[in-house]
């Protein structure tokens, strides 16, 4: 297909979709009059945003690598607070004392049956400029234990709890042995917890080509994917325990807060874990002897890949310097003409792996660009309704800290005055992603409506709403979407500064980012450089422009709204498709279960299995019983009655009533006793998964009790659920009028 | 797992799956009192057999190379004569004059943008005996067309319809231009046509290691796997138009016959093909360059994979000796004693494209076993109330030419005497493999039921219904497995003997095989040897017996049955399957091509595209029509009542009027023009597919015409194949009283 081909169709393509760009311009929570003075405003504020800009701040922010604790981490930190200062906004540095380990010692070495010695550093390209600086941290995983083990290597798929199965059957037991897993399917933290509950005496994370590397395409410098030494780096904190500061969980860090004994942090690791590249890693998994893995654990290096234990013996020595190190996190207000104790929080990490050009620069670039028009719109007379919070974090990298740290140290007046956190993170090429809470939904659908995608000149919501339809996986699906004028919000998991607002204090809350057409190696690389994101993130920064039109026109229509922009509609009915699930996989399981034991139980697995292979029946499970979900079933159905009164305006208090009722209602989904076994997590609809870490598990209490086969657990849960809605609908019920 | 635990779970299995092969004995075909004396036989018949003396047969006939036309490969025939007389039997040699084609001239180079000069050879092993024997046929594709092409080189995935599908949208032509195809998906005959269809000048076939290499497994020697230099041998002959000799097409190929240029023989290619190890095909696809290629297109070499075209140029320079040579059928014959001219035939090929120690001559060595137990009972005194035909094929391998020209050369008499056709081919350690004609699918599961499994004990009706139970894919199917006490045999495309019986005469037909635990790569290359079958085929050649068990007995039951075997209802109720999925299928097209032309004729699939990448929407197409398939479903009506009335014995017609009209009612599903493009193929039911080969296509006509978008032929083929069951049903109506 030549250029102009392509061309032509997409500019046929503009055409036939203007009248999805033009469509009514109703703004929820605005009178028509002010609807329209608000587009303008948000006219003026996209004016002011430039690529060029975009791309100069993550130069220079990106220019040397500024990891939490590093001087040029602080003076990143500075930085930021002067363009905040000299955009016009009333901005500090709030500083925490937090624990941050570095390595001090990195040794893997290959015993038996051959000698290998892990290399264990990325090298510097020509190619990438900042490739070769001082000051990189090394490879490494943050929060490993120190240690100093030797033993029979096996390797364990992903490392996540259906692979440890899998090793049961095939006879393979890993007490005593140091695991080796490939990254991915899970957040990496997961594969070093489910190591040591199992036994392993130490693990190493690798990437696999398959996952990320040539497999995907031409690897770095050459293309974008991860070359044969690229690492990943990253935090294994226990972060699905808690995030933040391990020594001082529910308070902010600050110099004088009390703090745990490093043994004390239940969510620290004891065993060594390393990260290393597939060059790496092909020694090791080459010399592994013992069975030959299934077909959905192979990789794409070139040999067989084996199980062990085996000939195959390792030797990993870490050490690491654990440091208690100062924390800088930038906060930027602009205060409300009429609401200034109600507040509209944005924020993006600032501290990076190494240089961050992508993660997290970025996404923080766009913020920067927010702050800087919203600054030149104020010097121009405009006020906020309500008051704009900009926040810069520090330490997300090694879990939130920055942010959790702030939030534990605020909570009281952030359980008061937060009407809502806007997140982002890193940025780049493609297709809107949105998540969070789901009374904002209506809201992104209307901000998405009015923004313009770089490449393709229709809305941001039209080209999102277009891949949703090519990539659902059937006809009726398709069709579904079709149907649909609007799209979904995902749920939020963890991953990124979100988690302490939502999951811990119930602030409702939005994280934005664009991508999809921007895949490639250098997450957590020192090849996460201005020349890899220049060539194969976001060229020329459009995206950069467009997440900050998402982010601060969502900041503020929320923060000039009459009334704020909350649609609890949406909720009930995310909420409601949840309980269909919960109950829809219950009845899975049952139906799986009976029939899976009773082949167990009649030996067919045994007939089946190729006796040549040895591979044992699985385990027979517990039968699943039936549930009682009536009390999450009936707290819906009270639901339902009054968000649809909200829906049809059947509204009986005043207006500032109504905002606070709005702003507040998130709050009541908290059980403030947290899920089972990590009380931190208060919310019953969204927590980051107790075995998939950055994945989502929705009314996670009913969900992992269930997925887990507790069954007793899971009935106390959906009380604890149905409470929690119940909640939410006396507290709504006092403004409406049924 | 311990060796001992293990052979603890499988005595307990034991224990508890007697029950199973304890059931009653009714034999199908058989009164009370005869069915035990068959039982009887059959005992008596199994402990004649030896699995020492099968692994000598393995050993001795697949001692060195013997392809059709080699002196060795006469010398096997020879012995085969022997064997079959010094058994009893009376046997001769019936020789055809066959075209085959081999290699004067192979020369394979990359021309650029580096130079490589392909090996084209498999070495030999210290490992493997007879590896490094004189002649071995060269590493090639039969029936390539002579050809010296230079060009650019395109890598097209498996190299089917639907690779080009892709290739249209990302704007690559392979107009002019050499195609490099992965073994795997169809049939390798299948590539070369549809390369050649597209334009393709020259056809590379590869084996991909993620197919067929380190992959699966450890390689050989080491390991069962292929090896960086093994090579997959194979024919390409379009044998979805006409398989045997392509010289004769429905006549038999016997010196005097009348035969076609070569130019006129409508299933040969015009391009040149040649298949090649992954060590060669590495540099070619290093060479490339182009896009990257879809998730679903990527093998398993370290390197990322491109399409092209672009600088990668390579020349393909092959000649061919293009001589008419002598194949070798030995028929051998066991008279009936009450039913001589009903004869029921059993039949194995014995040429190989080298040694062929699997394929075929374990196969071949349990038909020989079967033979000499049958030879001694018939000593003792055992004769088959019908005529028994053992055959050994010659020049399968080229394209099945040995059995059809002897089914084309003696047609007219298997239409009045063919009573059943037992094939059997490659065989191996595992699961039985069962295929063909339905009305004979409860016989297979009474013959099933009666053998026992030489690894677990249980029948091997058992073992197969528990592999089926585990691996199928959803609860709900595992259910309707475990329901059930019966296995379903698989309808029949192409790749054995039997082809020509069932498809082109309408003999009822079967193929029995066993295997499932003997994966490796030894297909068609020079390590198929007794070295690597006796270490990872059928070690102790057990399921060597199983199979003549399982083959011997069917023929023995069917020859002495009392009333033929067949049981219509099981074949209509299959029938009535098949044209539940052609409804389905229909709709389901329907449905799609509906949602999809609207995603297209909406630009979603531009809007959702990677502007980057440039890859088009898929093309528009026709909508699909309501189509009327009454006249199948009505047929099914009459097939239902009456052979509903077969079920319940009501039939008024003698025994030798039933037995005749049962073995001759296949012939009623037969179409005389044959399949539309391809008149050969005459039977209604089943065909290889068009762009399958091996593969089956049920209701071929009228499946293929709607997967292929001919809405009238659709029609008009479910005018035929309604034909003909109307005309089975009229056949079966003169025997039963409704």
């Amino acid at each position: 297909m030549t250029t102009t081909y392509f061309t032509r169709l997409l500019a046929i393509s503009l055409c036939l979709s203007g009248a999805v760009t033009a469509q009514e311009k109703k703004l929820l929570g605005y009178p028509e009059n002010e609807a329209a003075q608000q587009l303008q405003l948000e006219d003026r504020f996209n004016k002011k945003l430039s690529s060029v800009h975009i791309g100069e701040t993550i130069r220079s922010l990106s220019s040397r690598p500024h990891h939490v604790g590093s001087a040029r981490g602080k003076a990143v930190a500075e930085d930021i607070l002067q363009r905040f200062k000299s955009y016009g906004w009333d901005a500090e540095i709030v500083t925490y004392q937090v624990l941050f380990p570095t390595p001090k010692e990195r040794v893997l070495e290959l015993t038996g049956p051959v000698s290998y010695k892990a290399v264990l550093k990325e090298p510097a390209l020509k190619e990438d400029a900042t490739s070769g600086q001082d000051g990189q941290l090394p490879t490494y995983n943050c929060w490993s234990a120190d240690g100093d083990v030797s033993g029979e290597l096996v390797f364990v798929n992903y490392g996540l709890p259906d692979d440890y199965e899998y090793l049961a059957r095939a006879g393979v037991d890993v007490r005593g042995k140091i695991v080796i897993a490939k990254y991915g399917r899970s957040w990496r933290g997961i594969k070093p917890k489910v190591a040591q509950e199992h036994g392993a005496i130490g693990c190493i994370i690798y990437s696999d080509p398959k996952d990320d590397g040539y497999y995907n395409g031409d690897v770095y410098p050459q293309g974008a994917f991860k070359n044969e030494y690229g690492v990943q780096r990253g935090s294994v904190m226990d972060m699905v325990i808690y995030p933040g500061d391990p020594l001082t969980p529910d308070i902010g860090a600050t110099a004088a807060a009390k703090r745990l004994d490093r043994q004390a942090a239940t969510n620290l690791l004891k065993i060594p874990v390393l990260p290393i590249s597939y060059h790496d890693a092909a020694p090791l998994l080459r010399a592994l002897d013992g069975p030959v893995v299934p077909e959905d654990w192979r990789g794409a290096l070139p040999f067989t890949y084996h199980i062990g234990p085996g000939k195959a013996k390792v030797h990993l020595k870490l050490s690491f310097d654990w440091q208690i190190r100062p924390c800088y996190d930038v906060i930027a207000k602009l205060k409300g003409r009429e609401l200034p104790d109600q507040w509209v929080i944005r924020g993006n990490h600032h501290d990076a792996w190494v240089n961050g050009a992508a993660d997290p620069i970025s996404g923080l670039a766009a913020l920067l660009e927010e702050a800087k028009a919203i600054g030149e719109l104020a010097r121009e007379g405009y006020k906020p309704r309500r008051t704009l919070v900009y926040c810069a974090w520090d330490a997300e990298e090694p879990g939130l800290l920055g942010s959790t740290e702030w939030v534990e140290d605020h909570a009281t007046e952030l359980r008061e005055k937060a009407v809502v956190y806007i997140n982002s993170d890193s940025n780049g090429r493609g297709f809107l992603y949105a998540s969070g809470s789901h009374a904002l939904e209506t809201l992104v659908n209307e901000v998405a409506r009015d923004i313009t995608d770089p490449q393709t000149q229709v809305s941001i919501l039209a080209r999102k709403q277009a891949a949703d339809m090519v990539r659902a996986t059937t006809p009726k699906l398709k069709k579904e979407k079709l149907a649909r004028q609007t799209i979904n919000i995902n749920a939020m998991g963890s991953g990124s500064d979100y988690s302490s607002f939502l999951q811990h204090l119930g602030v409702p809350s939005l994280d934005f980012g664009f991508g999809g057409e921007d895949a490639g190696g250098e997450y957590h690389s020192i090849y996460d450089s201005y020349d890899d994101y220049t060539r194969f993130k976001d060229p020329g920064f459009h995206y950069g422009v467009t997440l900050s039109q998402t982010a601060g026109h969502t900041a503020l229509r929320i923060a000039d709204a009459v009334t704020l922009p909350f649609d609890f509609r949406r909720l009930y009915e995310t909420a409601s498709g949840y309980v269909s699930e919960l109950t829809e996989l219950t009845a899975n399981m049952r139906e799986a279960t009976a029939i899976e034991n009773q082949l167990v139980k009649e030996r067919k697995y045994l007939l089946a299995a190729d006796t040549a292979k040895r591979l044992q029946p699985p385990a027979l499970k517990d039968p699943v019983p039936y549930i009682d979900f009536s009390p999450l079933q009936n707290a819906l159905i009270t639901l339902d009655t009054i968000t649809q009164a909200l829906t049809a305006g059947k509204i009986i208090a005043d207006k500032q009533q109504v905002n606070k009722a709005f702003y507040l209602a998130e709050q009541q989904l908290l059980n403030e006793k947290g899920l089972p076994s990590r009380p931190w997590y208060k919310h019953t609809l969204y927590a980051p998964g107790f075995y998939t870490g950055y994945g989502v598990k929705t009314i996670p209490g009913v969900r992992e009790a269930i997925e887990q086969r507790r069954w007793t657990e899971a009935t106390e849960q959906i009380q604890s659920a149905a409470a929690a809605l119940n909640r939410l609908a006396a507290h709504l019920r006092t403004i409406v009028n049924i």
